[in-house]
């Protein structure tokens, strides 16, 4: 896990440098068709780069954007008007059974479908109408790391190629690097005060994550490595429904884990780090610039804007959860209970 | 709160009685503009009205149906391209800033936009177009219990108005009896065997409630029910995306709650029930007729479609939800930290 997390700024740069010859022609159909809306597909750590998709396809394509939820159609067998739209599913297997048979019925019915995977000959990819393959090279660990960060940069480097008037491809390029300072200025701070919050988490049999926008994928991502590789009961919500009742959860022994990008969205972090002070509750921050004004935050600011962060900041954090594994005593590599593949129906 | 549950099925009579003068008129207009696609909004318990009316707009009107995320309008000034679909936005109060937010973005921007709210003189009742109040009468309790079963009453009221030939009517029309048959059955329960499943909880302080489909909503409402009612850290999965990694958090003294509706969704669940036992946990179930098969399960042989067993088996998880805040010594009408109406941004 530690080594594949390492992997991750050379992830990024492959998946980066490919882009403009592999999603020119999927970006093309997509301006031609014009698609209405977007609905999106994925499982555990895949339904994360979904969330943070449906943000980034909303905000800078302007479709209304939606999750899938696949019963509707393994188990209800309902028949649903897909054609006009645009139908994309995540998935680091390409396996899940109840993915596939979604994305085959919206292709079925006309709608524009994608699939992202890293294995190009899988069930997914070949369902869909058009394959990307995100490049994260193969994943030894059960908890995905790499491959979660390379579904995001395939995400936006396919919005990139849809608008390239969005800004988001000087951020791309410099992602690699960003990262690479990343990794350091994390083994840094684990040295130090991000020790404390290694040490707080392993202590706990729960956590809260709360971020909101964008790096909501981060925040639930986090929260399903430390549930999935710790057994920690580690939820995670958005500011906003977090101040509609699980902010009561909040208490001294739950720690709480904060993704604070700079901008106004940190300001609504900000508050709700407060709540959880108010409570006893003690809260470690992961974030830009601006989460230096918490003590013992990790700052990174980085120049990238804050649609980007989420492929930035979830690293940090999943060198906390290894970390919390080793002090919990848990191979991170293959926690028990686990398989690297899960199909459902 | 518990009169509040009480009042239930005389809200749900109200609400089916109200339907054909009240919805007839917004459903003709859906019928005329013919949507391509739904998203729908609400935070906190309507929220998990929203699920359940994603999964009964696409199952029965099969619009490709998401929900919103509120920030890409409020914080990031996203101008989405609303026109063509429908809005639907769900909240008690009606009070929420950023949904009240969302939806008038919507409207401006063309889309039918549509408010369920228990206030029709509230912001968000007056922003939409057409404003559907769910006669619930006041709440006095902080937690949400008759004004959920209210919501999830008007959608699928308006589903069956859009609609007709959906099979709906006849099983809204069953709808009051057999939610005072359940208050009946689900008190002799909890004189039994439904007294360990509340004792198991108010012993607890982690549960784990699973179910799929429809009551999807029911398990998530039910979860933040015992969340800010009783404080207990509960978190609701659908059974596959539990089986994409929080199984792992089954274990004995952890117990798990399962809404198991008949046909095959039940079958799923099921499965995943053996896996928590097989883990040593402990599950109480409450369900159909087939639910039986379970020692101890509340089984609710009602004559309904599943589509609409939302509005009974979450009656049940309520009164148990009450019973556990009272054995905790807890006052179930005003959990400390918690208020009625709550405004994000």
């Amino acid at each position: 896990m530690r080594r594949e997390i390492g992997e991750i700024p050379s992830v990024v740069e492959r998946v980066v440098a490919t882009a403009e010859i592999e999603l020119s022609d999927v970006a093309r159909a997509i301006r031609r068709d014009r698609p209405a809306w977007a609905m999106i597909a994925g499982r555990g750590t895949s339904d994360h780069a979904a969330v943070y998709a449906q943000y980034l396809v909303e905000t800078y394509l302007g479709l209304p954007t939606g999750l899938v939820k696949p019963s509707v159609t393994t188990i209800y067998e309902a028949s649903v008007a897909w054609r006009g739209g645009l139908v994309l599913a995540i998935s680091q297997s390409g396996q899940s059974p109840d993915i596939v048979a979604v994305l085959t019925a919206a292709r079925e019915a006309g709608a524009l479908t994608v699939a992202i995977t890293n294995d190009p000959a899988s069930p997914l990819a070949t369902a869909a109408e058009w394959s990307l393959d995100c490049h994260a090279g193969r994943e030894l660990a059960v908890p995905a790391t790499k491959t979660y960060v390379a579904e995001l940069a395939t995400i936006a480097s396919l919005v990139a190629s849809i608008d390239p008037t969005a800004g988001l491809t000087d951020g791309l390029a410099a992602l690699p690097a960003a990262l690479d300072e990343t990794v350091a200025r994390t083994e840094d701070w684990l040295e130090g005060r991000g020790g404390d919050a290694v040490r707080d988490l392993a202590a706990a049999d729960r956590a809260l994550l709360v971020s909101r926008g964008y790096n909501l994928a981060t925040a639930l991502e986090l929260a399903l490595k430390l549930k999935e590789t710790c057994g920690l009961f580690a939820e995670a919500y958005s500011t906003a429904d977090f101040a509609h009742g699980p902010l009561v959860l909040s208490q001294p022994g739950i720690p709480t884990l904060a993704i604070r990008p700079d901008g106004p969205m940190g300001a609504l972090v900000d508050e709700t780090l407060e709540a959880v002070t108010a409570r006893g509750g003690r809260a470690a921050v992961i974030g830009g610039a601006d989460a230096s004004a918490h003590p013992g935050a990790l700052s990174l600011p980085v120049a990238i804007p804050e649609s980007l962060t989420p492929l930035v900041y979830v690293v940090p954090g999943q060198l906390v959860v290894e970390a919390v594994a080793r002090q919990r005593g848990i191979n991170p590599d293959a926690p028990v209970g686990l398989g690297k593949v899960t199909r459902t129906r």
